[in-house]
């Protein structure tokens, strides 16, 4: 914390940088897939600074796709979308973005030469090509998978939905992303069922409005468990809420204990 | 399909239901939990013929939790919604969904009871009593797990985060949904990249505009397979568009089979 002049801590507001994730793919409404990228996503966001406030799944539909492109760039520092920028007819991605941005889209050539590069020669046809279509200004997000390029534009960065490509895209973006002040957690876990703690974690919550407080049951076993994520950024007010969270569990009878496996 | 009464079949449209899924909790969205409800709905529904269209998943936000309530119950036939109906500070689904249908909401005698016969006397104490609170005019959905209900309003079903829970809610309900004309689909698998049947495919899905098709690539032990899902309410349609696909795939040297492992 940033000490004011007269030597007292600075009560600076934390700095708060926002994502939100466009999942675009019939495959997962259908029940065919299980998204992977989202959840490996939301985990390097915050690792990152970035806070995953929102997830959207829509299917290969344009006017879906333009809408929440739209609604959440104005909402959100950053938006990430997965899937539909591959060759074939429902790849529509890149079309749907240019038109979200009200930017044209074609053959960018940067794009096209690490196509070239990519593919031995004579098997860069007509729909493979469609890879190389970026909205104009964008710039080029590096896949080290399979060559072809997903994109950023504004606020949006486009990549694919393949989760190998996906990751791969991730981390050749995170340098470029500006991360805000880290949200720390400590998760307090004891085999009591939450409804007995419930109202002195809600005392809790209330004398510590800055620590977010989310209570997580479970049963293993036939026991019941209860799980306490707490969220700060700042450091001394976490710790004393987890401490004060083992002293509710223990009142119950509790042995708390913070990792994931009770 | 129907006869006409000069022995032709009639051209009815299909009968679509649709559905949409609003998962409510920061968890997700934080990396700490991977969802499973989406997945596992998203398959049940299209087992039932109801459509999922779309998915959201947001944090435990007052706000946004109303506006994606009102937002997905004026688009959508059903909006299935996960998470926040606990007993603590942060289980607040059933405060927003009164909120945003602009009814109260209190303790309801028939959820209460339900409680009292669960619970072993003197255990349910004041923050347990909250998983009574439902709003005015609501149904309940019975939970075989833990006794706390969900509940109807309109068309919004709100069930538990807990996926044994979740599970057991959404078997509770589906006899109560009317679904609509089932998708049916074929899924062709061959070893043949996406880029190569691109083209042909993409003229396959203008020869039958009433299919929807999707190409969804794999990469196995270094080889490359796409898979081609096809589906329509139209079984012989369907068949057409998938035996022509096989055509397809044969005709770029792959040797096509129908199941999700090639």
């Amino acid at each position: 914390m940033m000490e004011a002049p007269d030597g007292q801590p600075e009560n600076k507001p934390p700095k708060i940088v926002t994502a939100a994730m466009l999942v675009i793919g019939n495959e997962i409404l259908s029940g065919r897939t299980r998204d992977a990228n989202m959840y490996y996503l939301a985990g390097r966001l915050t690792e990152l600074g970035i806070r995953l406030m929102e997830a959207r799944i829509v299917p290969d539909n344009e006017a879906m796709i333009v809408a929440a492109v739209n609604d959440l760039r104005a909402r959100y520092d950053y938006v990430f979308t997965s899937g539909g920028i591959g060759p074939t007819h429902d790849d529509i991605t890149a079309d749907c973005v240019a038109k979200a941005f009200g930017v044209g889209v074609g053959i960018q050539a940067e794009a096209r030469r690490r196509l070239e590069a990519h593919y031995e020669p004579g098997m860069l046809n007509e729909a493979r090509l469609r890879m190389a279509r970026i909205p104009e200004g964008a710039t080029l997000i590096d896949n080290p998978v399979s060559a072809a390029p997903g994109f950023r534009i504004g606020n949006v960065l486009v990549m694919a939905g393949v989760p190998a490509i996906f990751q791969a895209m991730v981390a050749s973006v995170a340098p470029q992303l500006t991360g805000g002040d880290r949200l720390l957690s400590r998760t307090v876990i004891a085999q009591v069922p939450e409804g007995a703690v419930a109202q002195d974690l809600g005392a809790l919550q209330q004398a510590y409005p800055d620590v977010d407080m989310g209570s997580y049951p479970a049963f293993r076993g036939g026991r019941a468990s209860t799980a306490i994520v707490l969220r700060s950024t700042d450091k001394a007010r976490l710790d004393a809420a987890a401490e004060a969270m083992h002293g509710i569990f223990r009142r119950f009878g509790g042995e708390p204990v913070e990792n994931e496996i009770v």
